[in-house]
């Protein structure tokens, strides 16, 4: 895989290292390369979205009910409002434990190839219920998460509603699909960067457009492209040069854990940089606080450059473009426990 | 204070105790003891409500980064959407300490005579700093709180428009009355309690109509009475006999702590039963899961009443008119952390 990725990286960088860039090819170089977020979710295949499970989805998000302790949501990880993320080096689980890999934000999730730093889950379906049963995170059990909610009697109807048709409904499985549904529908349109590709050249100003160019002519975007600019395929981190262990803790070995190939080590899924300017500590150790640090890691250890700090403001600029609409997210009015709910076990 | 309690308690069950009581005298017995939860949130002395200061105050109310740690925020304990309870029997706080109480409801707190079990903060805005400081809940400093808001670029802006005139606007004491000024739009107007008191006899079924009528005959609204069914006096907690060490830990003293008087020992403000079937676990001690039970226990403890099985059916199918409206809160998109904003602690 390495060799490939360079030298795919170093032809799109050769081709584009030209200064004399016009602004009408810059933008069909990044029309090429990039795609704006839609305006409306996409759909999940075999997971038909329903206002009902929509809205299911939504009060499972934000229900501690499903962590062993009740203290733990989805959204202690990725808060609403927040980015997506919790602004954690690692995100603190059950009992104050840490987790062992930087979150990663919730929203345009939905167009990853995969989910996890390590890809190890193909899609949001399979996500959602990985923080559950994880002892470092929620800590609970499949069994435990669907004993909890069908003892809220408020539940059930929900669930019906959302499922309909024969069989028990308070299931895992659904458990899983109406919150993957509710987390395809945080999704961030709109952004300068979008409006820049659907035509408004104008959108972007001159240092942000300058910053695409060098985004480009780096060669960054070989990795990071696409609508989600990143999140497409896998790359090992330090491609060119290994950053230092605070970095890189050699611990990890990232997609090497899923696929047990020795040219996996180190390889982690290429996160997106949609809203990166709302989403530190970077990278999956969380080690890095400032964006402009990132880009210049980058630089160095996946491109083998070192960008001056004029290219560093510049790329940082550009990707502050990424940072786009929020998602306005009413929080659900959760059924109450009664005298037979479990109670939380801390 | 506790003979004069048991007078009042004891006259007003003697006066009501004729089981032949009709409709409409219920009905304004209940008007005088009672008063509905107006449809809009109530003045704060001092700290007139503006669009910008609720605005600013729900943003500090769900911002984590308020704690040292960044992962805690007054949501945390009294989440929206979930009674404005955590449903623990005390709360999970800083490093997963434990606090010594159970966490009271937001929702109609604006209205209780004083902040905190024992009545420690006189209203919100004094009680809204009390969490951030202490070392077992949020565990930062006035001083750290200041300092991170400042170094969040965004907030500027939003502090400024919410407390303009001359000065810093970025004060702990303004970040006390923005919170204050959100917590107090957290009210929860027409339960079918309220429509009773309005004027609706039918807004209470007849089990309802006749746990009203136990609830003011037995005497229980000698203590919970006013606009929010309690909140509004102090009482000690075993008024004729002390409950269990399992339920009154001998070594919380309530406001004795507060007063330093004697007769202080073992009192608590009385909490509002506004919500109350959505709020478990019971008591300051928060060691009672089921609602049925703590009425049993109020009844033997306070009253000196054995109360049938199905007298606690109709004064908890009473309680449960209570449950009124939720809030309706649309999560806020809060400023973005920047390289210098000052990193968790945890």
């Amino acid at each position: 895989m390495r060799p490939l990725f360079l030298i795919a990286s170093l032809s799109l960088a050769s081709a584009l290292a030209a200064p004399a860039w016009s602004q009408s090819d810059l933008q069909k170089q990044a029309q090429q390369l990039f795609k704006p977020i839609p305006s409306s979710p996409p759909a999940l295949p075999g997971n038909p979205a329903t206002a009902e499970r929509v809205a299911l989805g939504k009060m499972l998000y934000f229900d501690p009910r499903l962590s062993q302790s009740h203290a733990i949501s989805c959204n202690s990880c990725h808060m609403i409002g927040l980015g997506g993320v919790d602004l954690q080096e690692t995100s603190i689980g059950h009992r104050w434990q840490r987790g062992g890999r930087n979150a990663p934000t919730v929203y345009n999730a939905v167009f990853d190839v995969a989910q996890f730093w390590d890809g190890r889950a193909k899609d949001l379906e399979q996500q959602a219920g990985g923080p559950l049963v994880n002892p470092v995170e929620m800590d609970t059990t499949e069994a435990h998460a669907v004993e909890q909610l069908r003892a809220i009697p408020g539940y059930g109807p929900e669930f019906a509603k959302a499922f309909p048709g024969s069989g028990e409904a308070i299931t895992f499985d659904n458990i899983r699909r109406a919150i993957a549904l509710f987390e395809a529908t945080l999704i961030t349109p709109n952004a300068p960067f979008d409006r820049y590709l659907k035509g408004d050249v104008a959108a972007l100003d001159t240092t942000q457009t300058e910053g695409l160019a060098l985004f480009i002519g780096k060669g960054c975007a070989a990795c990071h492209a696409g609508i989600n600019v990143g999140g497409a395929m896998y790359a090992p981190f330090g491609v060119v040069e290994r950053p230092g262990a605070e970095i890189l803790p050699p611990g990890d070995r990232g997609r090497f854990a899923v696929t047990k190939t020795v040219s996996d080590a180190y390889v982690f899924r290429v996160p997106s940089l949609r809203n990166v300017a709302l989403t530190p500590p970077y990278f999956h150790s969380g080690k890095v606080w400032d964006l402009r640090q990132a880009v210049a890691v980058m630089g160095s250890s996946q491109l083998g450059a070192q960008l001056t700090d004029a290219e560093i403001d510049r790329i940082t600029a550009f990707l502050g473009s990424l940072t786009a609409e929020q998602p306005q997210v009413t929080l659900p009015v959760l059924p109450p426990s009664v005298a037979a709910t479990p109670q939380p076990k801390p």
